[in-house]
């Protein structure tokens, strides 16, 4: 495997996230972690945002880079020579959609493979969501997050008046 | 089983919803494929343009009539004379759904019966959702969908300035 | 839909099988309850008390037979002109199985389809496993099969000298 | 099990809470049913119309409590030294989430047990959100909600215009 | 909560058992862990070797005993006055065979009702079966079960001559 | 990835197989067909049987080898300087039982990752089982087989007259 791409939305990057690029960086020659850039969700934090948390957090991993991706996963992955894109599973809900993804995208290019790693039994249960809710509640993610995001999170509901 | 009844948003209508048509209307005199006309939603394509894909697209099936309903689907079906409700299942998460909504209605309506057909392995992941976010990304959706709605998703999202 | 076949094993049939056939019943001109004859496993009841004690309960369902059925499913329908296979779904296991089952007869022979029912909630728990289970260590199954079938489960299990 | 928590936005509550609540309450001494008072939706009914239609349904029952609660569930348990907070099952989709969320709770505070209870057959497919929609078409929900609650779905409705 | 059973076929019990007696322990008054006695299967320990396993494992515990049971579960519950039944959820398949079984038993004895906690992440994974297949090929089970349960594996298989 | 492993029973080897085994080849350098050796199961062909079928399905295959394996998966992976396993996903029952045993797996070898690659939906239904109930009763397999495999299958019911 020379390329192989991570998509996601990283709203922001977890600690699993994180697990998945440590272990699929070891299994290929160059990752990319692309960051999405959706134009019908407002995320929460800016896509430089979202870029930076997850530079700042890969920053010991040699052969990952991160840029971010508009359109197509599939016109992506073909652009910069990838052929394979990697995604994390952790439940059933999480299998179903992921499959239709697929499917999908080997229907519109059947040179790129999917590849799916599941995630390690302690962060099954995680998600960029849930982390934003416990914050957005003055919760502490810090076991969840890397430090610098979970100082974000903080910085954000306190700039929203959002935190009791 | 004299009339049935295959209901759903048609937003647009895909090849696999045409196979479900296709061979629920060998199994019934009559199938009336209902367009719901939701308020709550709102939909890419009008009423009468939804109606008017899956006619073109239905022309050479001498039982099927296409028309659109509000309010309840149970109340629909009674009107129509309708002992059947057909509906196409792929996944696990349709199955969940379905089976709540099947077990509403026959608590509405026990006369009713809901019959599942399975979707055909090859379109299998495919949905009015996924082949709007493929065309509004510029995909190709010729695979999916039948010509004149690959032009109306292509006319469209042109129309909105959304095409790469 | 003139005639459907519902196939199982029966052993024994139980109120939720019963449910499928007045249901199904209402909705063919005729419909064939095929008693699988399977070399491999040794059912609780021969197929002729099986056959015996579906007839018995459906004595009053006029488009109702009941007959035995080696072989292919698909081979069996053929002979028998019947464009429609049904099946009872009652929860997610059952549904990866019957999904594969059904894609498969459909790659076997195209003009049969296979038409699923939802099982009513009050017998979504219910299986002829559970019901023998029970009727094994001593407990009550009047509530889950016809009488006759409670009493046949009774002496079987008294020949056994299994009963507590 | 001395004091554990319901949990729930009950928007309405509907005759399968219910059912899980009298069923809990036979458990421990004393069953807190806590209202959500969440800030991103808006629901149906506010949380005094809420708190009051729990109430009414309950008075029966010399062992439960009802209160609105913010921020953090765990948060709330402690607060109120319980030390089970419980959960209706329904369906596979159900169990993924609630799965995610006990966990999630599990990890921010390993006093607080979730408790599991699996809805009952007859109230399997029963959702507030599917009551509101057949109450929003005009449709009959008396078997699914105590009286009061479709008097005031009725009501709501009416105010609104809504229905047919 | 008074008294509550864990039943389980305990073939041998292993820490994520454990993990769900201690924490259900610590919600009732009375803990009975019963090893099922199922005439069908041949067990790898006996009953005795199963009951003394996790009699020394749970030593500590001081609400907890453990005894065998035969026949119906729901008539040990109430002949041991328990009201209610805890059972350890691990994924989907668990939960569609334990809602099964938990509304089978409903049916039962309504008076007898089973409680559902989630297995701890990191022993998501682990089952008595694939603990014995793993000892069975020679791997390391000492991660997944008490150090005497670990060595009686050993024992077991080395007196089979299984172990490489 | 250099070399990855893709173990299985293969008894026998099916289209669906060969799929995951063309599309994993092009993602390794070296990819390790793994025929495993049941000492429990009785397999309807020899382990010698079964490598031959796929060697000669991969013949043009250039990085593709075929050997058998006993004992532990992952000791076989660490022995054949293997960093990954794949495995092919189907369906949801697919996927909980996969889960289990990657999750086990990663716990007894950390270094060796297992990545899933979705089956395509063509092959989404088909299984060594299946395949061999089918050529039982004597249906056509032609169409889910390589042509030997199929041929064999006819010659192995044959032989043991099972064949109508």
């Amino acid at each position: 495997m020379r390329t192989a791409i991570y998509p996601g939305s990283f709203d922001p990057v977890t600690n699993g996230h994180l697990d998945v690029i440590e272990r699929a960086a070891k299994l290929c020659d160059r990752l990319i972690v692309a960051v999405a850039v959706n134009r019908d969700k407002v995320p929460l934090f800016t896509v430089e945002e979202r870029e930076g948390m997850i530079c700042a957090a890969c920053a010991t991993f040699g052969n990952v880079t991160v840029t971010r991706f508009e359109g197509l996963l599939v016109n992506f992955a073909r652009a910069h020579g990838a052929g394979a894109v990697v995604r994390g599973l952790r439940a059933v809900s999480d299998f179903e959609f992921e499959f239709q993804l697929a499917q999908m995208n080997n229907a519109l290019a059947a040179d790129v493979e999917t590849l799916f790693m599941m995630t390690r039994p302690e962060w099954s249960y995680l998600s960029s969501r849930t982390v934003k809710e416990i914050a957005a509640l003055g919760g502490a993610v810090a076991d969840f997050v890397p430090a610098p995001v979970a100082q974000a999170l903080a910085r954000k509901f306190a700039e929203r008046g959002e935190t009791p």
